[in-house]
């Protein structure tokens, strides 16, 4: 195994400017003017390059989906934008951004990756997703379509893609001032691909960037997903709940470039982790009451579903009662069950162990710095993951508590890098350089 | 007339990274590499920034349109992350990106164009172009459509942008930590807006800049270019070579907002001005031989149409004879040709009068910085123009050059404004704050 395999990748995830937690905007020291604010979100890449991750990655869902009476949309104004400003202050950390093969033209796709791509020194990556939400599609006048042709339409726009980005040939840009050549028009050349849905011309007059071109990522999973995954993905952000999970869905995936006829060493796994960090268990827990004090109450009723037992909105801060632990029973539909239950035998009232994140999107390590590096040196070790996407609940202290203090201890057990191993994204990950179509896929 | 209808406004044309002019990535002091340098882009906005210079002006054709071998094309990679990152290393001035009505999604265009406007605090434009040029279509898979049906979409598409950018309302965002209202959901409401060519139903959920929503731009004329800029623009880029055309082109324009219910003064006329700045005519007309070195001499057979006369290739370094000048009659297709016929007569030789810009895009004033700002002069006080966009020769001195003579003189008398007015793009223009649509367009 290279050095490269036997450490860790740390994506974190970046939106609305407040923090991946619930009612972070509310939460103490936060300014509660930053959903619009760059400055903010600048200063969260410059903490997290300090701490040697390798990426950011940005969700994105081109619409309103949540309800904003007291809570901030989740996402950034806009991926691309919020790159390009982070991207310009900072050197070498990397950033993936979410964007839709149904619902932008795929020119459009091209033109501003690989235009970011340059201007980032090649360290940006495209979260190439379908869009299955029907509140996106009706702001672009649509409806959702069904599966088989989102993705029909998604190998089309991921390979008009990259066919653009390769169009410019890698040594095309000559700028030669004494011979007077700009460039080799020979090696620019249009791409003519004309697919069921989607169509273009070309070329795209843009140079390589210091990558040659984006690295593709990929979220979500299923037989579909796969064929997106194993074709054209560097990086597949990931949700799971379990070490076997995550070792299934890494399988699968490795499975899927195989069967594409790449290398599976060449697409990484990233599980999700929401971690709770504080100095103890308690302090951890208090955190999250505070962070998330005004909205913790309404996933009571969820609480009791998922354990197979009525909790009255009065148990709220008391712990459950003997006969409620032993009649509980982990609902088999929720993977997150289990832990819940383990909680709730630990004693916690009902908010507190909704405050320990047990049904949150991802696990929640909870307490000091070292349970959040156990929970990821397990789920390393086990070869459940190539890396982890962590959540952080407030940026403003949770980037720096995670750099400061988990990062530390994962460096010092030689789990994570201590240095950047080269300048570009595909340095970071590891991953071959790829310009064009690949030429292996069959 | 107030003191902002008695000065001009100067926008400045920003492409490639070189300049304006053919083969200015060969010119002297510049660097071949800037085609993919957005710190040169930066350098050149802090420049302009430094001369209250109101605004940038990004074309753009998405697409490859020129002939590369010897030449860059001339725009830059992406207009929208060239502007994010040069607003996010200015204060002040203001930019405004092309963008195509009919090759972008209204919602993406919405997003995209509210986002940076926020980004940079209220300090963006968008030139709403319909695009005419089938080398871009067929980027898109496409190909271009009649006229009316390309304007039905374009005003469909500004009415979705405008109405999206009107969706957050102007009061909706709360961000109240004492009471937890985050927004108020009853001003952040969907459009649903449904024409023949697109449709959205939103909101989208970005909330108003500094200067509420970015100002519309129109380029081109015709009937259908004056339908779109009488009812949206407040900035109208112009092309035209003489003073009564200009003047006729602004009126029309002012009538067109007057009879959309509009107040003419809302929509401001750039004419473009290309200046040759040296200590003397005749070291301007040698920096033009100097950067057009390898390309003039392509021009002279247009020349020779242009004149009604033959020009043989060997006149190229010689003056025109007595024959030909007496023989020479100004083509009446051509604007520039009386002022190519009037150079001749100066006794310039043939490379020389092309290089006097005589038949390049815009006027070309030649000499000192007092014969640009005569020029200027002489058509804004004949009321032919509100301001001017200046395309700049080599972008690397020739924005310092404009910077540091051309606007002194014309501040000196009492032409240009000293300090910016206020801090959006809307106070530099003098133009009206607005949200959403435009209540009183019938
Ligand atoms: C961890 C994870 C993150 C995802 N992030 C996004 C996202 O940011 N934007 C988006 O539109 N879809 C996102 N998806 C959704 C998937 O792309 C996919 O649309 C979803 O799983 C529904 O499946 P389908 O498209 O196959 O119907 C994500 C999925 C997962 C598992
Ligand atoms: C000064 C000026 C600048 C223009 N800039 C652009 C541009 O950057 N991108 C573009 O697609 N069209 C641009 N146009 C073209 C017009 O938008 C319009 O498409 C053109 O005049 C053809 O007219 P039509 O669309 O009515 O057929 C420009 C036109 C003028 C006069």
């Amino acid at each position: 195994m290279t050095r490269q395999s036997r450490q860790m990748l740390i994506g974190l995830q970046l939106g609305n400017g407040y923090g991946s937690q619930p009612m972070s905007w509310r939460a103490p020291g936060v300014d509660p003017a930053n959903y619009t604010s760059f400055d903010a979100q600048v200063r969260y890449a410059q903490a997290a390059e300090r701490g040697k991750i390798q990426f950011f990655f940005l969700p994105d869902f081109a619409g309103l989906t949540s309800d904003v009476t007291n809570d901030s949309p989740q996402l950034t104004l806009e991926p691309l934008l919020t790159i390009a400003a982070a991207a310009r202050a900072t050197e070498r950390i990397g950033f993936v951004a979410t964007g839709s093969t149904t619902f932008t033209e795929p020119y459009n796709l091209a033109r501003q990756f690989k235009t970011l791509d340059v201007m980032s020194h090649g360290r940006v990556g495209w979260n190439a997703v379908t869009t299955s939400d029907p509140n996106v599609a009706a702001n672009y006048g649509a409806q959702i379509a069904p599966r088989p042709e989102r993705y029909q339409r998604a190998h089309e726009t991921i390979q008009i893609v990259q066919s653009l980005w390769g169009s410019w040939g890698e040594d095309a840009w000559l700028k030669d001032t004494e011979t007077g050549r700009f460039a080799d028009p020979d090696k620019i050349v249009p791409i003519n691909l004309q697919g069921q849905h989607v169509a273009s011309r070309g070329p795209l007059p843009i140079p390589p960037s210091e990558q040659g071109q984006p690295v593709i990522f990929s979220a979500g999973g299923g037989e579909y997903g796969l064929g997106l995954a194993g074709r054209y993905a560097g990086g597949v952000i990931g949700a799971t709940f379990s070490i076997e999970d995550a070792r299934a869905q890494r399988e699968s995936i490795r499975e899927a470039a195989r069967a594409a006829g790449r290398d599976p060493d060449e697409v990484k796994f990233f599980a999700g982790v929401m971690p709770a960090i504080a100095p103890s268990v308690r302090e951890a827990v208090d955190r999250r009451l505070r962070i998330g004090e005004y909205s913790l109450e309404k996933r009571l009723p969820y609480l009791g579903s998922m354990l197979g037992i009525p909790i009255e909105a009065s148990r709220l801060d008391r712990p459950l009662t003997p006969e409620q632990l032993s009649a509980a029973r982990p609902s088999p539909f929720d993977p997150r069950a289990p832990r819940a239950l383990e909680v709730a035998r630990e004693g916690w009232t009902v908010r507190e162990i909704l405050a320990h994140g047990v049904i949150d999107y991802h696990p929640t390590p909870v307490g000091p710095a070292s349970v959040t590096a156990d929970h990821m040196q397990e789920w390393f070790e086990a070869g459940a993951v190539d890396g982890f996407w962590v959540s952080v609940d407030v940026y403003e202290d949770g980037i720096d508590t995670f750099v400061d203090e988990v990062v530390p201890i994962l460096q010092e057990r030689g789990l994570f890098h201590t240095e950047y191993e080269g300048s570009t994204l595909r340095d970071h990950l590891g991953l071959p350089r790829q310009y064009g179509l690949d030429p292996r896929l069959h």
